[in-house]
């Protein structure tokens, strides 16, 4: 005898973009929490953003205390370390799971992360598995966060070196995109976001790149404004190729969003994380454009001027490790294809550009189109 | 600016029944892997039931040389600690990833799991969260998992004392309810497994209620026929509350499965896990038949009636610790709904028994009540 059990779960969540959201008058939290009576917040804070912010947590306590009725805080908020470091191993995602514990939280409560990527990534990981899984709202503070990941519904640490070992998928119950946490950003850190928003806009959105490509100097300046455009369209598209994907728990192969991820994820290991994960994606996209000409997916010239378009917004697409070899010689790269296959499962598959705005699935790239790619993008891009 | 994300995830999976798995004429894990193409399999078995049947391993490894196209045994099998110890921290957890990690498993790769349920919630937690979610496929191997836990969607360890702390909501690929593993269990594991389905024939199906009614004595015998209709039956009606209850990830605070264990859970701590899960239950509907005849929700003959029926099972409805008090003089156990609360979160939530086949929601239980369910307890069932 076979039963055949069929379900489907329905996942909602609200994207706000607002400005200065601890701001007694802003009333973007009172809408998060408009069905929810009083509930209590549990809050953690990426330390980089505590020490650009030193008023954050006391902005945070008057607004909770102007607004009695909206949320409870629960205190002491937590600050936790930033960047990667975070994501290394489960002794962060412990630590915070034991706050959660000791401050009673349930699963009616809430998680509020305010922090980079690493942070909502680890935080929204413990957030996922305590109790089953608590109400997490992510309050992105970086270019790269607010228009990628954040918006998205997966969570995870690295483990023995291993990236995203440990994780799940969990939507979020909201996500608020805040412009002033850009404000204090560096012009590397808000580059290396951009990287993001024009690899969904080859993916998916030609109007998006012409807006790109008009306005290079701009972005490369990091102007508040079009940074913030990009921001706002970069993310909306994420939010659609989830909704609209027919896979938002990615358990099938194909996964556009990862165009140029192959070997971003390789570089980021080889240089010990000191390229930030935007500007390994730069010099990734870089790499699969040339391949997707070399495979005859894309014109050759049209693969060019989308490379130098990346560049004129001030990202670098050459690093040397891209050209690091092993004692037999091959491209250390490579790994980063095999690792990629393994962690996706299945057939290697990688998005290819064939035309600006759209890619379609590859599942063969030779060693050989890797090393031209290598050769193309050193002598054009080598400094 | 709001964007609103909203989308629906579908999870399909079969429960199949069946004898003997591993006999090499047994073609229901070829209907299972019929879609994926000669996947790897990592298997853990439960060290309980390894040795109980000590030719498992070779006969699932004689099943997979015959079958070499249906999947790929991962050697050499894990065997994994049986019963509560292995949901003791994290421990085990990180074992059974590191050999995932270690054997290359990727999302196309799968998980299959064969043990009672403490196994299954552990290694069923490990795969839930190995790069975001491997497929599992559940073989439980007691009347309480196959009839209970195993058909459902939860996974869990427990933490620093705090039942199921760390855990996810994540569907199995397909659960085997093989019956040959029921050959070898005592009397009292037999029984305890009873009590889930008393339960779930109690709050959802006035049939099976009569046919556990009619059979009471075959079920204290523990006749194999019997046993078998009755897993079938409340796995059944376990499969259709999830599907049908609209809340297969228990995010709103109605939970009618949980009836009788708000007690269950803190008597199981409070005797150091003496008790079997099941023999826990069968003392909490003992404890909420008499609350909710004494609140007025159920007739009183007709809960003793129950009662004894439950007793003639042979399942005993009495344990020293239900009487237990702290130094105020208060019972230890109303700790338990405090607790259940907390887990669950939002208001206190109880389904209480109106009817045979039939629950409601009760909010309030005042202290007096348990006090007097306490007394009648004692009066009628204890020794």
């Amino acid at each position: 005898m076979i039963l055949k059990q069929k379900f489907s779960v329905m996942f909602e969540y609200n994207v706000v973009y607002t400005s200065n959201l601890f701001s007694i008058k802003n009333t973007a939290l009172k809408k998060i929490f408009n069905q929810a009576q009083n509930p209590r917040v549990m809050i953690f804070v990426d330390e980089n953003v505590a020490s650009s912010f030193p008023l954050l947590q006391s902005d945070i306590m008057d607004w909770a205390t102007h607004h009695q009725q909206v949320m409870e805080v629960v205190t002491p908020i937590g600050i936790i370390p930033g960047g990667e470091k975070i994501k290394n191993g489960l002794h962060h995602v412990e630590a915070m799971i034991a706050s959660m514990a000791e401050a009673n939280l349930c699963r009616h409560s809430y998680v509020m992360v305010i922090g980079g990527g690493a942070v909502l990534d680890a935080a929204g990981f413990a957030a996922s598995i305590f109790h089953r899984g608590i109400r997490q709202i992510r309050v992105p503070t970086t270019v790269l966060s607010q228009d990628d990941s954040a918006v998205g519904v997966k969570n995870g640490v690295n483990y023995n070196g291993l990236k995203n070992l440990y994780g799940s998928f969990f939507p979020p119950e909201a996500v608020i995109i805040d412009d002033r946490f850009l404000s204090t950003l560096n012009l590397r850190d808000i580059r290396s976001g951009v990287a993001e928003a024009y690899k969904v806009a080859v993916i998916k959105d030609a109007e998006l790149y012409d807006y790109i490509r008009t306005n290079t100097q701009a972005i490369k300046d990091c102007n508040p404004e079009i940074i913030s455009q990009l921001v706002q369209r970069s993310s909306k598209l994420h939010l659609d190729h989830i909704r609209t994907g027919g896979d938002p728990f990615e358990r099938g192969s194909s996964r556009p969003l990862d165009f140029g991820h192959w070997s971003a994820h390789k570089l980021e290991v080889m240089t010990g994380n000191d390229l930030r994960h935007g500007e390994a994606v730069a010099i990734g996209m870089a790499m699969d454009l040339y391949c997707a000409a070399l495979l005859g997916m894309l014109n050759m010239n049209l693969a060019e001027e989308m490379l130098f378009t990346l560049a004129d917004c001030g990202l670098a697409l050459w690093h040397p490790a891209i050209d690091s070899r092993n004692n037999a010689g091959e491209l250390e790269i490579l790994e980063g294809l095999r690792d990629f296959q393994e962690h996706l499962g299945g057939e290697l598959t990688l998005a290819m550009p064939v035309e600006i705005g759209r890619c379609l699935d590859c599942h063969d790239l030779p060693a050989e189109i890797v090393e031209k790619a290598v050769t193309l993008m050193k002598k054009n891009f080598q400094p």
